[in-house]
C-alpha cells in the first residue's frame, strides 16, 4: 500500500457520531426511483458561499473542511452544478485518509463526481482537476449529465478516457433538466447517494417547494463571518400563502446544531407542506 | 408584591452560564469614554430579520425569546434605530419573572429603551406600546436620541409625562449621527451597558470597520429557516484589501455556539484589523 499523499485529511470518530443518524443507510433502499440524497453546503453568516463566483473563499475552519471528505466517503456520488465546475475546477474527491489514494485500497470510498450540464458548456480537458485525480488513481472520473442532444464534440472521447461518461437524459426539448430525473438516472447508475454540495442556483432550486421532497437530509455548516455585499448567497425563492402573504421559504425539522472548530454545523430535514 | 403578569418569561439558569462572560461586568469601567455595548439580534439562516419591514416574523423560537429578555434585564438600555421602533412599535421592556413589572419591586431590571431617531420622526402618542407600559409600571419611559436642532412639536411634552426625555447630539449640521458620539451621550446619562437590537440599517453600520471597536460583544441567535428573497437583510458593507480584491466584512473571535431549543446562539467577539 503506498503511503497517503501529503494532503490527506484526518476526521476524528469522536465527530462522526452526531452525523450517523443522517448519513446514507449501509443496505440501500429499494422502495424508492431516487438515490438518498444529501444537500449540504457551508456559508457565512450572511448565507453566502463566495465572495464572488469562481474566488476562494476560506470560509469554514480546518475541522469543517475534514467534515466534508467524511461526508463525501459515505455517498457514492456527489454533485455540482456547471457553474461551480467552471469557476472553481474543483477536485471533487475524498482526502479522507484510508480512503483508496489515501492509503486505501483501489477506489474504495471515492464518490462518484457528477457535473450537472445541461448544454455540455464544461471544458474538460488536461487542466482538470477531476480529471487529473482520476488518472493518478486518487478519484473517480465524473459523470456529467446533459440534455439530450447536447453538443459533447470531442468531450466524450476525453471524458470515456480515463473512465467516466456523458448521461443524456431527455427532456422532451425543455432547456432545463428536472430534478426528479436527475436523480432518477443516478439510481439506474447504481448509485444509491448522492451528496449536492451547490452551487447557489442548484441549492436554491433544491429548497423550492417543488423540489424539497427529494431531499433526505440538509446539512449546512456555518462560519462566524459576514462576507458582505456581492458575493454568491443562498437564497431560496420568496413564498406567499394563498392569500398572497410572505411566508418563510423553507425551514428544517428534527433540527441538531453541532459546534465543530469555530463554525457550527446544522443537520435537518427540509420541512414539507401538509 | 403583585402577581406577574401572564405574558412573563422564564429563563432557566442552565442556560444562563454560557452567556456569563459575554455580559457586562456588574463593576462598570470607569476608564472607557463608551458603554459595554452588546449587540444582537435573531436571523434566519438567509440573514434575514424579517420578511419585510414591519411583519411581525415568528422566526426564533421561544427560548430564544426568553434569553433575548434576559439579555435585557442585564443591560442599562436597550437602543434599536427609528425605522424599527415606526415599523414595529415594539414594547422595549423586560419581560423575565421577577423584574419590576413582572414580579418584582418598582423598575429593577428594566432597561431604558433608547430609540436612535436623527430627526425625530418616530410619532409617540397614545397608541405607543413602550409609553403605555411606562405608564403601567412595567418598563421604562424612553429616551430618544436626535440632532440638535431636530423638531420635535408637541411630542416632547409627551415623553416628558411619561418620565422620557430627548437627548440631543451636535452633529455641526451633520444629518447623521456618529456612534461614538450616541455611546458617548448613553455613557454621561449613567448608561453603563447598552443592548443595541437592530434594525438592519444599525446593525450593518455598527460592523463597519469604523464602529466595530465600540461593540463589546455580538450576541446572534439564528433559526433553522430560511425567509426567501425579499426580506430585511443584516449585510455589511463590502470591503476590499489594500489591491482592491474583496475580502471578508468582518468576523468574530473568541467564538462560542451554543444551540438553545431550535435554534443556535453565537457570541463572540469583532475581529479588529491591525
Amino acid at each position: 500500500m503506498p503511503d497517503p499523499p501529503r494532503d490527506v485529511l484526518h476526521y476524528p470518530s469522536i465527530h462522526r457520531t452526531f452525523l450517523e443518524p443522517h448519513l446514507p443507510p449501509k443496505t440501500p433502499s429499494t422502495a424508492s426511483p431516487y438515490p438518498f440524497t444529501t444537500l449540504t453546503f457551508a456559508t457565512s453568516l450572511d448565507s453566502q458561499l463566495a465572495l464572488s463566483p469562481g474566488a476562494p473563499t476560506a470560509l469554514s475552519g480546518p475541522e469543517s473542511k475534514a467534515m466534508t471528505h467524511y461526508l463525501r466517503s459515505r455517498h457514492d456520488a456527489i454533485l455540482i452544478g456547471v457553474g461551480t465546475a467552471v469557476a472553481d475546477n474543483p477536485s471533487l474527491n475524498c482526502r479522507i485518509e484510508g480512503v483508496g489514494g489515501y492509503g486505501g485500497e483501489g477506489l474504495e470510498g471515492q464518490p462518484r463526481p457528477i457535473v450537472l450540464d445541461p448544454r455540455a458548456r464544461w471544458e474538460v480537458n488536461g487542466e482538470t482537476k477531476v480529471l487529473k485525480l482520476a488518472r493518478e488513481g486518487r478519484g473517480k472520473a465524473p459523470f456529467i449529465i446533459t440534455t439530450k442532444g447536447a453538443e459533447v464534440g470531442g468531450k466524450r472521447e476525453v471524458l470515456e478516457g480515463c473512465g467516466g461518461k456523458f448521461i443524456e437524459i431527455d427532456t422532451g426539448g425543455e432547456r432545463k433538466l428536472g430534478w426528479r430525473d436527475i436523480l432518477r438516472a443516478l439510481k439506474e447508475e447504481g448509485l444509491n447517494s448522492v451528496m449536492i454540495e451547490g452551487g447557489a442556483g442548484v441549492i436554491n432550486e433544491l429548497m423550492s417547494p417543488e423540489n424539497a421532497e427529494l431531499v433526505s437530509f440538509v446539512i449546512v455548516t456555518i462560519a462566524p463571518t459576514w462576507l458582505g455585499k456581492g458575493g454568491v448567497v443562498v437564497l431560496p425563492d420568496r413564498r406567499n400563502d394563498s392569500c398572497g402573504k410572505p411566508i418563510a421559504a423553507a425551514r428544517l425539522d428534527g433540527v441538531k446544531w453541532y459546534p465543530l472548530g469555530e463554525d457550527v454545523v446544522l443537520c435537518g430535514k427540509m420541512k414539507l407542506d401538509g
